[in-house]
């Protein structure tokens, strides 16, 4: 976390205790305005825009068998969030948001349409259970694809989702790596595995994590075992935490990214705001490594951002209620007798 | 609940399982996408639109100590409402819902503003500790002038707040003599009393509990241990439910004017959405009798509809996700293999 002169803590506190309510009685939206306050720099701090970027890719292990759905359901889905059909987007109509969305390595042809940023690295990643997914040069250029994505735009709240058939694997892989902890305790159904499947998955991540050390350094994690879209998501946080963004965290899969950005860029900790605990198996474990205590807690396990989209109103009020609300001086409302 | 013809659910439920998502992965969000539809009867639910209502109203019981602040404070937060300066207005105006207030009766003259609603019952309650709050007559008359209130307007989203120093100590009693439980279950700090305050707050509460029967019919309840605001609350969702509104539940205050207009009118019971887990001791209690499980968790106590208005967005979404998102079918996506 940023070190922040005392006297601006000292004047938050004042101004958040001041408000025309009983002290802390706005429980964790006062924690969340001092948060957006020291982000800003402000007493005065703005939520009122926010965009959704979206990530896809594809993953060579897909095929093997790690998800309910076949890889082909990547790029029909983008084909959606393009159409504006998905839930992220109508989750983003519906508050406000924008959304846009990147291909950073859909399998097959590249997919023309003229709403949709490319910036591919290859059509889908290598099979992860066998070698890297991909070479150090494109995990280099995703994460600076990513920097350039995330930093841009006026937007003050910046939501990250994904989509990409198999990339709970991936996500498990590295958290895995980066955590030094068994895979197994990071494996869960992602969009609906059954016990078979279940079993059969994590066989195939136990070969994958085999093949390298116990616990790696962030960029050898995402080489090994990421997909295009996590570690471009990863770039993107780190890219927005610079351009002073605000980062509304999804689930698993943006937990792990946001685990790989931390581990990359310490000092982009302070900017990240926790939306919500996902259903899949692994995010507790990722919400303890990152000390993170989730906004919502909606039994949601859907990726997209969509989770991320539904706690940007909290973060939208919090603001306004620092910037906008009346002290006890300023309302002529007597304090506590 | 009302019941639902059989060859609704069932559409509902399949409306809902050929979303572009794995099945179940939006969590609650799905189970109050089906709530939404089943009060509008429709499989295109409209969430976007809101109105608060923050009805006001004095405790003759405040001034024996029940509260941390002056009675002044109910009049003194009454005219920053009007003004736009409290917590409850800048969530509105940040989310977009509209504000009015109820002045249900504020001690002292009536307040004269052009946008305050005036249905004053009398200037405050009758000190509830010694005898009953209200006469059988005023509570009637609160209740129907509630009753008219919420089934006004045309948004389809009802949230309720309330201002009233002493009402938690008037929602208790009500709870205990609804409910059938000793009063000290069902007693908090209130807007920050402390130790002592709280103790001296319980043996108030137990003096005034113990004139009347240990459980009591709920209007009598109201009557007896009513605030004008709490108790046209109350008839403000018996009218909001009948009027087909979705009704969001505050905190504690709001959740016992729950229990009042249900024990009225048991048919409102599919209306409610229960809106946040307040950090108020009783709450949980109440939440319990309710059978609610909150969609926030955020530590908050401040009453005034704020936590109502947080999670009005989350339904604003669910509605929009049934209404809205495209089908498999309908986006040409592939279902699991």
């Amino acid at each position: 976390m940023t070190q922040q002169p005392t006297d601006f803590e000292a004047t938050l506190r004042r101004a958040i205790d001041l408000k025309t309510k009983p002290v802390g009685s706005l429980g964790e939206v006062e924690t969340l305005a001092a948060q957006i306050a020291r982000i800003q720099h402000s007493l005065n701090p703005v939520a009122d825009t926010c965009r959704l970027t979206i990530f896809a890719g594809d993953h060579g292990m897909a095929g093997a068998g790690v998800s309910a759905y076949p890889q082909d359901v990547t790029r029909q889905m983008l084909a959606n969030f393009l159409a504006g059909g998905a839930a992220a987007n109508v989750f983003a109509r519906s508050l406000g948001a924008d959304v846009q969305v990147v291909d950073c390595g859909v399998a097959g042809e590249p997919v023309e349409a003229p709403n949709l940023i490319s910036r591919r690295i290859a059509p889908g990643t290598a099979n992860a259970i066998e070698g890297p997914a991909m070479s150090g040069a494109e995990c280099n250029r995703a994460l600076e694809n990513g920097r350039k994505i995330g930093a841009e735009g006026s937007h003050p709240v910046a939501c990250f989702g994904e989509m990409g058939i198999g990339n709970t694997s991936s996500a498990s892989l590295i958290a895995a790596k980066l955590l030094g902890l068994p895979v197994t305790e990071l494996i869960g159904r992602g969009t609906g595995l059954d016990d078979a499947g279940l079993r059969a998955k994590a066989a195939l991540l136990e070969k994958a994590a085999g093949r390298t050390p116990d616990q790696l350094e962030p960029q050898t994690a995402l080489m090994e075992y990421g997909g295009f879209e996590i570690v471009t998501m990863a770039g993107a946080m780190i890219g927005a935490a610079a351009a002073g963004k605000i980062i509304l965290v999804d689930g698993f899969i943006a937990g792990v990214a946001t685990l790989s950005a931390r581990a990359l860029k310490p000092e982009t900790a302070q900017n990240f705001i926790y939306a919500h605990r996902s259903a899949e198996a692994g995010h507790g474990r990722v919400l303890e490594a990152l000390e993170a205590r989730p906004l919502l807690n909606l039994n949601m396990r859907l990726g997209e951002g969509t989770g991320a989209l539904l706690a940007w109103p909290l973060v939208k009020a919090a603001a306004a209620m620092l910037r906008d609300m009346a002290s006890f001086e300023s309302a002529g409302v007597s304090g506590p007798s």
